[in-house]
């Protein structure tokens, strides 16, 4: 049976690193194998494309260049990682996936929604997440964590950037129900058991997938 | 006035840097200030794009992501170089553009046309070029000037590849009056003698713009 795909959203500092490892011990506990992985990323050439992204440069980086690398990367992820691992039944965890581009690129940069479900069709008409947590926090809360980093490309646009990120992911989670939204300013075991109770309905059907 | 665009295009191994250099030179006769670029890049990023497209990698590409990463690279080379140069009045030549995303991704790869033009609207919708040259010459008479070059990933299909390219170009240029194409096995002098005529009524038009 075809395995389950789950991602993991929110902006910087939101704690997503942590969650991950969290996310995928507890599938792990449940017997399920899971193949961990990112985005932009997740093969040898889609971390290339990261590179790329992430790269501070002088040149200014159009919209349209960004955002056609950002799915560039995805759909080398999808036929070289997501979906072989799907097709033998293990189950994949990424940090990160469309809803990011919606909240990045849609939210953050202003490209049209329209543009990005279009790219989003050809790319992945048919796959969708099965479960996507959203780790949520207003900037102030993380931008300490934030500090003492090397910040890429993306780290060092500024506050009212991230708040439509912030407010673009919002948006989205509200609209689909495969979302949950979870408050990540709790603290950390109470994060992880709004998490535990999201796979909770996943890992029920893993017997019968 | 906004500058003309030209396009040269072409397989490998028919004789475009040559020719680029003619057209360049040509135009420049003329007294007008040309910009010479090429795809995929003609911008620092769209350079390191060229780079990942080309080489040589163990990873089989899926081609949507080839797809996505040459449109990523002409989104950022028309952003950065093609649209400034032809605003300021420069005729702008480039080595390669859309031609031949239908050329190498459609008739090469296989890749439908609905998706390659789906694209092309969203990158350059309202940019076409004013000219494109199409030197054409089968695959035998050019076989034997690759031999000797280390070749890039393109470089290194097989001869059905070619051809499949040598017939995307063939039917484009058939379909698109802006397309003139030149019989490449000719002498070099018979080549640019069909480069002049071509050039002549954007030539002629040069004072007017």
């Amino acid at each position: 049976m075809r395995g389950a795909f789950i991602t993991l959203e929110g902006t910087e500092g939101v704690g997503k690193t942590t969650n991950l490892d969290f996310v995928c011990a507890t599938i792990r506990r449940a017997g399920v194998e899971v193949v961990r992985t990112r985005e932009p990323g997740g093969t040898p050439l889609a971390e290339e494309i990261r590179d790329l992204l992430l790269a501070v440069r002088d040149e200014p980086v159009a919209d349209i260049a960004e955002l056609l690398l950002v799915f560039a990367a995805r759909g080398q992820h999808l036929a070289g990682t997501i979906e072989p691992a799907l097709r033998a039944g293990c189950w994949v965890v990424s940090d990160r996936f469309t809803d990011a581009t919606y909240a990045y690129q849609g939210g953050g940069r202003g490209v049209d929604e329209a543009t990005i479900a279009t790219l989003e069709r050809l790319v992945h008409g048919n796959l969708q997440p099965d479960l996507t947590l959203v780790l949520d926090a207003p900037f102030d809360s993380v931008a300490s964590r934030l500090s003492g980093r090397t910040r890429d490309r993306f780290e060092r646009e500024q506050r009212d950037f991230f708040e439509r990120v912030r407010a673009g992911y919002l948006e989205r989670a509200a609209e689909l129900s495969r979302c949950v939204t979870i408050d990540a300013t709790q603290p950390l075991d109470r994060v992880q058991a709004d998490i535990v109770a999201a796979l909770a309905p996943l890992l029920r059907g893993a017997g019968e997938r």
